[in-house]
């Protein structure tokens, strides 16, 4: 009736689909930490014995030194990390292990550990965004200089320095960084205390379980803090929009370690080769890193899902918290530690964009920018005067300040000698000094900013 | 620079972003059957002796042996499944393992593996559906005749059989069934022998493995079937509509559970009790596979997003189609044992539906029906007179066929005695006998067909 | 060729995919203001001259005007309102019209409008939330006593009371604003001067029109500012969030307005009836709320996806940015709105709350805190003496409290006559007062601290 | 309180939030004509008279005059379509009009008429598919022999042809039409006469209105018929899986019309152009394919998100299924004729393709297959010579066949002098004639093929 997997029935099912502890258990370290901070409390407050609390604390001491040593065992039956801990904790103290559950409930001990260990998944990732940004910051500063051709809708539009495209993306993930903080300083509140739904009887002191494990207050609600995912879908969310942003730089670094771009030779320790074809080199971690945006959408969408129209207090619906939440934590930190690599150790072939940047009469809009500014014409006036040098260039086969200017003067007799200093592309990168713009000095300003920026981190 | 997860840099990194083996080990049983499928053409096509063929033959036996006495071993340096196998048969049989890999590559290896474990996925879940069909026809039959309310917005609107109400959910999982077998079709093409992208210069014969592996024919496009992953979306899909059904029927096992409605205890098995309130038997089961239809979303999101604007043929993007196939599947077959586990012994609280539906003047529709059908009145004018004989019955606080003729009369004074037949839950399910109708003869009627429809499966 | 809608070939199917008019007219006023802004800096910096500039200044108040008056003309041939806006200007200004396009772009004026309109659209949310908010500790502070079952597991667990239930959500709400606001925050930079990608030549000063916009300050980098659409992924993710509120409360509403349940009556303006069944009140509304969450999660992926793995700069791709932030904001507000009304104007049934409170033994947990703390017995031994307790009450058919003395010492000996106190619904939820508790006396301080908070919203 | 937009307070909210005439509206065809199959059959079964129904019918058709003329009046009071009808049609007729209620209620019909919309919606997008494969075959045909480089990775793999390269997308398109065609027999039954929920005491004859609307049949169970929306969530989901087909053949487009790449001209008639620079032409069509992707996943995942967990039988979230699927339905119509426009009107630079297919010694494997095939080496051992003779060439900076025959065997005694003509991109190709291989011979056997399918489709 159940089928092969399931053939003892009901039993069985049941002890595969509610058994947590596969997954839960890495929240080993914050359950214990937790459990301490709690029973320290209960002992403070005169709930618990001042005897009973050092014995419990030890004891959880015990466990944790052989979680350490030897993993956390997974026996199904126990459910739970937290009812692991606590079987093996009577184990080791006997019954006075039983006085450490009082005032709380798996309820909030779930809610605790886990945005604790969002806390720290929320650490962990701002660490490797920072290692990004600093390759960012680095090969943008030794590229201020490199012109590159720059795109809209993937066509050349005008040119820009390769520095100046490295820095939009260390903007990028400055915002990035800056939604993981805003995600911990919300996540922050603890919600130990709340027990099963209600809050407790008992005399507890919420804000010193909350300042021991580095909350910045005790939550405002009980049901509500039960109940609450927010700070695991806030993570989601700034992994969803992390992910965004390093598969479009995967993409980007995909085109430009293709042949027909040649724009970037990626380091061989994160390519994979081909026995028989030595020359290529597959950009694999670049690809996976766009692949992984993809599951990290998906880890978003299935927390997203599972919370929709759930009633309060905590429901069972609630267990599938985690997976999704761990898997988008690998898959981030493995994508941006790939994309620190690929970034530090990309060998960029700036003869090759420099070739590129020439092509597609890129320096157009600069004739028109030179007609209004040296002309006075009105902008759009001087679009179509450019239009006009730029057909006539394409007719000869030739580069825009390839013209001589009697050609330019005939199609329109306001065009000066002085018109040629604008249309090389160094010319045309060096005139784009407006804030932000991609002049090198900008670009080195901006670098420097962001040096002093990622100096304040350490 | 790295971060402490990955301190030996680059190298460690690609190793852990590249590995597949964690994962796609899974798929041993195929990858072993489409070798042997392959090599025993290359023999049978002459492209490698009949020696040849035998001695790489037996050697594959010979991993499968191992694999199955002890797990296939996870060296993240031979990075797949593919490799791992190969490898270990050049341990085994020495260099002409080398002549396996003839006219084939892992791009059409892998899309062949993978496509023979979804089709096994496909095979597993159409197995546990059933069950699940049987279950819910084995109730359906036993409560053809017990009325419980009907709802629409939740709110009581008229009387049903919970037969028929079970039936519902034969409907929609007749229709997955239908899905997974049209996805099963699609799929059932060979990709063997397409090899990198381009097909081979061998002389194979596609047809030959194609048959062997149990494909309906060879695959017409070489870059199409090494680039295509539709099989596993189908698949994805496919669980989603199923995840969404057994979502709804998870909300009313909860809904029913509850104390305000008490219209089912869940068996123990499936449930889970509290020490210190025995009465407390929380529907965790149902509450899990409600929530898994989240991750199984999140699953078909994943693979969803990844394919998203990738170039052809084959890019290692497409190495994360495995994870959420995995993941689906194993949620989904969870769901389904558990939701027959329940409904197969699910105790339905009858009297408590019973007594729900005689609520909220469930049999107004019924009045309006009779005005029609006996007394001529245009349906939107009996409406009107059913409403003030409701408004009437409401302000007495009594039940509709509790109205003496004398009031219904007053009322309008069509009504006659023969009003008071249609009034009871009884009457009224028992009237509404148009096909696919919750009349008890009806819902037999269809019990029958499915219990037909059923012994065909067989 | 091109089926019956196409009939006109390329050109048709052209006018149609490429046009962003018919939504993006929904930008003017944040265009023409943004427009202004630029040629008011122009003037200042000497780029064009006051003349000039006050020509156009008055022109797009004109232009304003007309589109205050008539709606904005939807012409496909000018794609987007920028060209509409432009093109209208030429038609009452003339050829000086085209010195307003100097140094800029659509790609930093699209960038610029959006984000001003998402700034509206957050400023607004914030306003609706807010109104939210006062509705519910309105009437969480008419209830602080009024006792309910508090549900895990949709089953009876303790009493509470709701005024806490509603603070719950408050509290929500309040972590929903302050998302809202941390996008905002991040939102905040003028795009405004970054040009077609590559900052301009001409000496704009972008801190200008930056502070004339109200936006904090220009963005860093010119790339980044044309090719961002973070700010609109923030606004959604935050959305997302709050409709799962939304849809949490919703659905608590639906199951309380069940007869089963027969907690609350939702206002009748909020609601549909039926006109042969008059006690039928469909929650309509609420069902709405639930069901726009849908909708607006699928807004969130709707951009999530379209932005994945898009190279830099500006790609036409990022069209699709308008209609699914249009979409989400429209359903939120609607959303908001109604939830307002029917927490404002719902009855609650508070003593068929009070009554439900009493089932299910749900005081068990009281019965063994007293146990701890009056008996000393570790928390584990006491949830076994209260399981014996609550299986006699059981077996008798009557309350926990309804058990004498002498039957509950049979059971334990250190039950004493204090136990009383502890087993009614009042005793249970007064006692528990600890911070975030549900004790009236707890919610009571949660409803004034928010109130002032509230205050100085204002 | 309510925000300036609901000033009148809840009246206004519940106006906007519960009518669904702005966008159901679109259903006025399907109405009409369910509306007239069912009075029909009311009258053939002695239900209304025969001279009621010929009133009815031919005031419906009055109404669908009304509304092909002057469109669907957009009153909020009437709520949907089925008001809007019924209300006109009593307006026309006088109370006969009311007779048409009988035995049929909303839900039954909403349900009739959405699925007789999604119907014509598949066979519209069957046609376009249809005509999309068309240019893909024609084009295909003129290309059987045009060389260009084959990829994965996006790296040079081995030369196909650009008639293989399309011709993939003619599989993924005939996946797709199969996928939309089991939508379609799966949706084909017809939930009228389901009335409500419960079915319906009048004695109707459900087969007549089935065929009258060609359905095949009618639905088997009442409840399930109005809490369905299967067939619309099967309609998204191949219309996401076609998009996603859609979004790599975009990506293709525009890698393709790149400058780097230049393998490509689009027409004109899809692209735009910018006044300034005129050899510039914007993929927009493609581009806005690709992202039309993404909005397409986001109608899906509403509908998806909408329906979890909603217990039966009809719930008004219910009415947030039509918007995604309409939106989907226009973005695919839009997407796939600009996709056949661009294919159809492609100028494919083949001197380009042939070029960039000689570049990255993507015969090697040619040279490893004829070891294995000429000099009987194992494959293994067959790659690693090819690798020797590839570091050489890359060494000496020429092409693998430009290897003097001495060079060549100074690697490995075995080569001789045939191996050259496996090594140009001619004899690569040709050799590839494995079923479904990019040899030209079995490209032109598979137009054949495809062109015979799509004669049958006529």
């Amino acid at each position: 009736m159940w089928g092969g997997r399931f053939a003892e029935g009901p039993a069985a099912i049941m002890r595969e689909i509610n058994a947590s502890i596969p997954f839960d258990k890495a929240l080993w370290r914050q359950d214990i930490a937790a459990s301490k901070a709690h029973v320290a409390m209960l002992g403070a407050c005169g709930i618990v014995s001042g005897e009973d609390a050092v014995a419990i604390e030890r004891g959880l001491d015990s466990v944790a030194a052989e979680y350490e040593a030897d993993g956390v065992p997974e026996n199904w039956d126990l459910e739970d990390i937290h009812m692991t801990t606590e079987s093996r904790l009577a184990e080791l103290i006997g019954p006075v292990a039983g006085r450490l559950h009082t005032a709380r409930s798996r309820n909030d001990q779930v809610a605790t550990d886990f945005r604790l260990w969002v806390r720290d998944a929320i650490d962990a990732v701002d660490a490797g965004l920072s290692a990004l940004q600093r390759a960012l910051v680095t090969r943008a500063g030794e590229h201020a200089d490199s012109i590159m051709p720059g795109f809209t809708h993937l066509q050349a539009a005008q040119p820009v320095t390769l520095g100046h495209h490295l820095m939009a993306y260390y903007e990028m993930i400055r915002r990035d960084r800056s939604r993981f903080q805003a995600a911990r300083a919300r996540l922050n509140e603890s919600p130990l205390g709340s027990a099963a739904l209600a809050g407790t009887g008992f005399p507890i002191d919420r804000e010193m379980t909350a300042q021991a494990l580095g909350f910045d207050r005790a939550t405002a609600n009980s049901l509500d803090a039960v109940s609450d995912r927010d700070f695991a879908l806030d993570y989601l969310q700034a992994a969803v929009q992390c992910a965004l942003h390093l598969s479009r730089l995967a993409e980007e670094l995909i085109l430009w370690a293709s042949q027909p771009f040649g724009f970037v030779r990626l380091p061989d320790s994160l390519s994979t080769g081909s026995s028989i074809m030595p020359q290529k080199k597959n950009p694999d971690a670049a690809e996976l890193v766009r692949g992984h945006a993809g599951r990290i959408v998906g880890c978003a969408t299935a927390l997203t899902v599972t919370m929709k129209g759930l009633p309060l207090a905590y429901s069972k619906d609630m267990q599938d918290d985690k997976p999704p939440v761990f898997e988008a934590a690998s898959l981030l930190a493995l994508s941006i530690a790939a994309m620190t690599g690929m970034i530090a150790d990309a060998e960029f072939r700036t003869d090759r964009m420099r070739q590129a940047a020439e092509l597609g009469y890129a320096t157009a809009t600069d004739l028109a920018d030179w007609l209004v500014r040296e002309a006075g014409l009105p902008f759009r006036e001087a679009h179509h005067v450019t239009g006009a040098a730029v057909r006539l260039a394409e007719e000869k086969g030739v580069a825009l300040d390839a013209l001589s200017l009697d050609e330019l003067q005939a199609i329109d007799a306001r065009i000066g000698e002085g018109v040629y200093k604008a249309l090389s592309v160094e010319a045309s990168v060096a005139a784009r000094a407006s804030h932000g713009g991609t002049a090198p000095d900008q670009v080195r300003r901006r670098v420097a900013d962001a040096r002093t920026a990622l100096e304040m981190d350490r």
